[in-house]
């Protein structure tokens, strides 16, 4: 089958590997009904992170069980899943505290970029649907899997709540993720920083009240303007940089809470700062698991269509394409059809 | 009349000083019942904070008012009081909020290591009791004012709830009512780490059920080990150092918190190592008017016994002895009489 690797940076390639097998009892193999291209894929494309061997790319993923290894009980073949990009077995403790991104097991997807996947602790990660979703349905619950549910995190971690009001710093697709989430949580303020037209016409659709296009010492100004100096109850770090960190926390009220889900790449904080400030953080990958049954039915409600994220749709032999798309900021995200 | 003043490092005198006269019509002038030093009255007193002018030194104040401006509404000459170490209106948004220790007119009290003190913002800070308390009391009531509220403070932003693990670093006077708060929000275990007799003697009975006295990787190794490899729900931080941050950082279950109320003195925390830790912070000068009516009644119906924190009691003319015995750790904190 055709499958995505990562060579080095701006080297990605769709070439031919080995489908994949049951390794483990515990293991699952779906028939992906699509795939698409993470944000965090372009760490490593850009070449934040290091490269030392070829990377199968690909985290993101929902599809039909086409077998399951012997240990595996509560998904069969033919039943349609979604599961988390963080691979849990949710039993251990910190899967029962909630926090199935911290599995005493956990591992982290890869190889999803391909027609085929291997899901390790199938059980602890796949939730399976009561019947097989209508086909428009595929990108909403594709997004579930990670940018939603790391979207949604972050505006949890955040403490969004009904009346307050939320501030998502960053664009990208887990910012308007996380737009979507403070409105669904009943945010009655949400103010995006979002500079790109495209991207600030989206933020309005999944519920932002306001935009704000400046960074910084000034975004940080306009925030407490429009909050009557006040600073906001929530703000969701949707992109991981110091320059970006500054301006979550710098945004928020005393007492107000950052919640970050952005990667963060040479980010420090000065404990004096946080201390006076009066700043709560919480970050981390996301324990999408948590939240998987009940986003996957805000979406086969249709309460939610996270799935408008995508806007660009190409096929996977074109995965080359879609990173340089996102890369350059010509997509949002991109959706493989596989 | 007798005030204390801190020249320079090592260097605190007892000296005449003027009597405190109403300045503003907020206001407020108490003959004080008894006064205390404080562990980050040290600070300056080890050199670690610059001395610039004689400091007038004192923030834990309860006592008996005796004068009031003319704005003053809710407290009046006769009553006893109880008020923050932080001064506040509580009436602006950070004080509505819960957070009145960032009000916007926020204060910090200085001069209360005398038999007279001058508060300011009186209808914002103190708190009246109903009748004046008996003398037993006062040591307690003069604890809620800071070491107690602060205390507290570190328990709740730790998020400790009934049937929880609480982990406190620091055997200070403040990680002794951190003990006491946890026990009295109902934490079923709460592991002191202190490594000296006396101080592990009181934590004890203000409710620990497990001391350890290794610090530093060793210490957290045996956290794990009493929480069956998972880390503690709660982490009270309440010391101020790298080490003693790092340490309670690494004592949390991912989706722990960790509540900081030592003053961080060359603290920093590194962003991704938070990220993937999974660890929730928040920290700050504790809002202890938020807590002082709730604490006050604790006292008075004698629930708490926070006072049996003070084991020097000396008369404000010795108050450098005071300060002596404390830095050489001969005394856990020091009860004036005034």
């Amino acid at each position: 089958m055709l499958g995505t690797k990562l060579y080095g940076p701006g080297d990605v390639r769709c070439e031919e590997v080995a489908e994949p097998k049951i390794l483990k009892p515990t293991d699952a193999i779906i028939k992906l009904s699509a795939s698409c291209i993470c944000g965090s894929d372009l760490w490593p494309f850009r070449g934040a992170n290091e490269v030392t061997e070829p990377l199968a790319m690909g985290h993101e993923y929902c599809g039909v069980v086409v077998d399951v290894g012997s240990a595996v009980k509560t998904v069969k073949p033919g039943q349609f899943v979604v599961g988390s990009f963080c691979l849990s077995d949710n039993t251990c403790p910190h899967c029962k505290f909630g926090f199935q991104s911290s599995c005493e097991q956990r591992e982290f997807m890869t190889g999803a970029q391909a027609p085929f996947a291997r899901i390790p602790l199938a059980d602890g990660t796949l939730v399976a649907t009561a019947e097989l979703p209508s086909d428009d349905l595929i990108p909403s619950l594709l997004a579930v899997s990670d940018v939603l549910g790391t979207g949604w995190y972050a505006a949890d971690a955040a403490g969004v709540q009904g009346g307050g009001t939320a501030v998502v710093v960053g664009d990208g697709a887990v910012g308007l993720m996380g737009v979507l989430s403070a409105k669904q949580m009943g945010a009655s303020r949400i103010i995006a920083m979002s500079r790109h037209k495209s991207r600030q016409d989206l933020a309005l659709e999944f519920g932002a009240t306001d935009i704000i296009s400046e960074r910084g010492d000034e975004g940080v100004a306009l925030i407490k303007e429009l909050t009557n100096g006040v600073g906001a109850d929530s703000v969701l770090e949707c992109v991981g940089t110091q320059e970006s960190m500054s301006q979550a926390v710098n945004c928020a009220r005393p007492g107000g809470k950052i919640g970050f889900v952005g990667v963060p790449h040479g980010v420090t904080f000065d404990g004096q700062n946080l201390f006076f400030q009066q700043k709560s953080l919480l970050g981390g990958p996301a324990p999408v698991r948590r939240y998987l049954p009940y986003l996957m039915d805000l979406v086969l409600d249709r309460t939610i269509n996270p799935g408008k994220v995508f806007d660009l749709e190409i096929p996977l032999a074109d995965v080359a394409e879609g990173y340089r798309a996102m890369d350059e900021r010509r997509a949002i995200k991109t959706l493989l059809r596989v």
